[in-house]
């Protein structure tokens, strides 16, 4: 059983899981971040031991937590006591294995969502994503996932690096899409207020629908006539007009296969 | 006051507001669809009467919403005697003068959302954009969006043009994420549902914060490694590849402009 955990990491996703575990009563011994200034903030918040330099990580915690960046997480395993005792990382692109001249029993523990510092997520419905090279580990991992999110899956490396590139498409492109909405309506005056029930609904749908059968809009009728008025609107921004005329076609181009 | 009211079209958009304009006590008088088949499935969820031919339009409604697609708009106000009483259209893309040489009392009812025919949406939340070339149709069709919606809003011809450009990347374009995020999971046999928290997530946030500080992901910080991979695993499927390459790129800019 997992109770006593070092979190590795202070950025977004750092700072929610290491929220969420305090709040579900695991003791966090320590957070590590490279300047003592960011370890701090969140070692505050889940009463706990910043620490900036890995030789003074604690060497007996049940769970070593990397929510480091993907770049920074072989730097600071170059420099840890080995073996390390029970190590996971949060990382959706980086195979379980980066451990395996580390650790006996390691593995990944990936939460799918987006994370902001100070937005406050409720992990209950967000899947946690499990993997490990032992029985054991994996047991106590999803025991640990089982206290804080009722949406738990095994999940291997080659799975959760293609759910992390979805996640790119569903999360980061969908967002670049509203912000896209937001700068064509403020050169018209208009309030980005006013698409925030579309874009809700637009999520909601595919929550019941298969996302193929939600679509609507004139690309998936290939109706040129508003293609061709909308890429004139777009004019004066040449990206966008581009990116429209693309993506229109790969819809239409989905929808005909 | 408009209460007796003929709906032109039996789409999804004109089956949702006839719906919701019925059910807030307005009298369909009739249902106009080129086929009776279309007609008669709305006309009998209104307690309408459903017609097929223009001349057999009720000459005497307080306001004719034209709901059709914007190529049958013209054709069928070809058709009608003149000159039409008070007459609106729903359509994002087309100006409301249209109708100028139709009607005397003309405008446009447009709410701003995405319909399915068989999904009953909430329209008490939905924005509802009025133009009208008369004050007294503008406040009777303000008196009329009150009684189906508490999010109103005074848009003329070319604002409303911007909201449906806007509303192409915001819902289709985004739809359009998520049925790729569908199908690039499907190639490892993993489920969609894992995607739709965070897809979820993702429109909640824009809720609150501005889409450009809502960002997150590798492109945002030209992360080149992750990237790469990413082009890498989309390797057998160009689209989506350059699509990565393209959409990476304009999240980039906008965030160094």
């Amino acid at each position: 059983m997992i109770n006593k955990v070092v979190i590795l990491g202070a950025g977004n996703l750092a700072t929610q899981l290491a929220i969420t575990l305090y709040d579900a009563g695991v003791d966090i011994l320590q957070v590590y971040s490279r300047t003592m200034q960011s370890a701090s903030i969140l070692a505050d918040k889940v009463n706990s031991t910043a620490v900036t330099e890995v030789k003074d990580l604690a060497p007996k915690a049940d769970l070593y937590v990397f929510a480091l960046s993907d770049k920074a997480i072989q730097p600071v395993l170059d420099q840890m006591y080995l073996p390390i005792g029970d190590v996971v990382h949060t990382a959706g692109s980086i195979p379980a294995n980066i451990f395996e001249n580390y650790a006996k029993d390691y593995g990944a523990f990936y939460p799918l969502q987006t994370f902001s510092k100070n937005r406050k997520v409720d992990f209950s419905n967000i899947p946690i994503c499990i993997e490990s090279n032992s029985l054991e580990l994996q047991n106590d991992l999803m025991d640990l996932a089982e206290r804080i999110s009722n949406n738990i899956h095994l999940i291997n490396s080659e799975q959760r690096k293609q759910l992390h590139l979805s996640a790119v498409f569903t999360c980061n492109f969908a967002n670049h899409m509203y912000s896209i909405g937001q700068k064509l309506l403020a050169e018209k005056d208009v309030d980005f207020d006013l698409l925030k029930p579309l874009i809700k609904e637009t999520a909601e749908k595919v929550q019941e629908l298969e996302p193929l059968s939600a679509q609507t809009g004139p690309a998936i009728r290939f109706d040129e006539e508003i293609m061709t008025k909308h890429e004139n609107e777009l004019k004066d921004t040449p990206d966008f007009q581009k990116l429209y005329r693309f993506v229109s076609e790969s819809i239409f181009k989905m929808h005909n296969e």
